[in-house]
């Protein structure tokens, strides 16, 4: 968590190498120039997922365009074991919230899936790009996650890598323990590969037949989160701070 | 996380006794009638934090008044042992995040301190409480969340009850594993109660200063919660999250 540099930090798409240059988009431009009132030869720190964290320098700033000269690189890529996150959308602001939260928690992949009682007819992938890289930038991690394509629970299950565990959030009190499942997983019983996904339902839960389908798959486990009702957002973020914990980087 | 009962659920301030009768409120007959659109005889779920979790009946319903039969008992009162949480005030939507999240996280007393660089000028406890309370009726715990009077860091601590441990959210990567002092409070290592509370500092941290008072003190342990720099909500409600799953009733 240590905060090493407060200059501004953008993630950007062009490839990112010492003494070369690159231009921002109008957004970023107006970023920096308005909202942060920075001026030619500022530093701002830039990353793209592949190379790395660099420094660069304000070479150039228009009202909407904005010239950039990198210099140093402050972390190389690092891989990222983070886990994937696959939730039935909810309203906009709690799917805004698990977006962010999950992208400042570590996950590396967020699939939005419609369950029988998700609500939520639609998704912005757009937005949800938005918000992940947004709470990238701000959190100082150097990957964006990939939002998946939206997808109903059948097809989202067909899809998924058999050897990776799914951990679905069993709200009906039959999962176990999350805690336990996780220290499990960090020891690798059964040889079982620490990678995981969480599955998190809707507002309304899974169905019933929902349930028992996943129950019948090898490579789900239910988890439980405890006593009290917990909202879908709560339920996957607090899930997440648990892998964390117990798998996770801290 | 079984939901046995899908009732309508409300806290009230009475006593709850069977066969007894009882007066809601205005807004709480206003939701019963026109939110939730019910009718004489149905059935309402009732809470107060003391008497436990009873059934009632509505027996008369007028536009701003509603007279209850309290039937059965559904659920004796239980002793909560949930954590406490204090938090430095952050902008009013994520406060009123973190009093709904934490309630629903098991929290049995929220404390609103004010550090250095906390921004927030002022918090409303009313709002804090109502917020609680809206929490602990959806989520289906037996009470309401203490909201305490809101102190500055140093008339919190002078404050604090020496037998329970504090474990600042250090994010300057300083403090331990948060899953490892939380193992270590489960197991007494060193004879030290598992009672414990957590204290989150502001979105710009806490001062160096801060944090070195904040060390010296002997109920005190600096938790860390991995790499990324955590927005303060999120981080409170990781805290919380582990917490549940580490040493709560998950």
């Amino acid at each position: 968590m240590t905060k090493t540099n407060t200059s501004p930090r953008l993630f950007v798409d062009d490839a990112l190498k010492a003494e070369s240059a690159l231009v921002l988009d109008p957004a970023q431009a107006h970023y920096l120039g308005h909202v942060m009132r920075l001026r030619v030869g500022d530093a701002v720190r830039l990353f793209n997922g592949r190379d790395g964290e660099w420094t660069a320098a304000i070479e150039k700033l228009k009202k909407s365009s904005c010239l950039m000269t990198i210099n140093g690189l402050l972390q190389p890529q690092e891989a990222e074991s983070g886990p994937w996150l696959a939730f039935a959308p909810v309203k906009k602001t709690q799917t805004g919230l698990i977006v962010e939260k999950a992208t400042e928690l570590g996950v590396t992949r967020l699939s939005p899936v419609f369950t029988a009682r998700t609500n939520s007819g639609r998704v912005n992938p757009d937005r949800m790009r938005a918000r992940a890289i947004e709470a990238s930038e701000q959190c100082g991690r150097l990957t964006v996650p990939e939002i998946a394509a939206p997808e109903t629970l059948q097809g989202f299950l067909d899809q998924w890598p058999v050897a990776r565990r799914l951990l679905v959030l069993d709200e009906t009190g039959a999962g176990q323990p999350i805690a336990q499942v996780l220290e499990d997983l960090r020891g690798g019983n059964g040889g079982i590969s620490p990678e995981c996904g969480f599955l998190s339902g809707p507002e309304g839960g899974f169905e019933t037949s929902e349930l028992e389908s996943l129950r019948n798959l090898d490579f789900v486990t239910g988890v439980g989160l405890g006593r009290r009702i917990l909202r879908a957002e709560t339920a996957a973020l607090s899930a997440l701070a648990c892998w964390q914990a117990i798998l996770g980087d801290v």
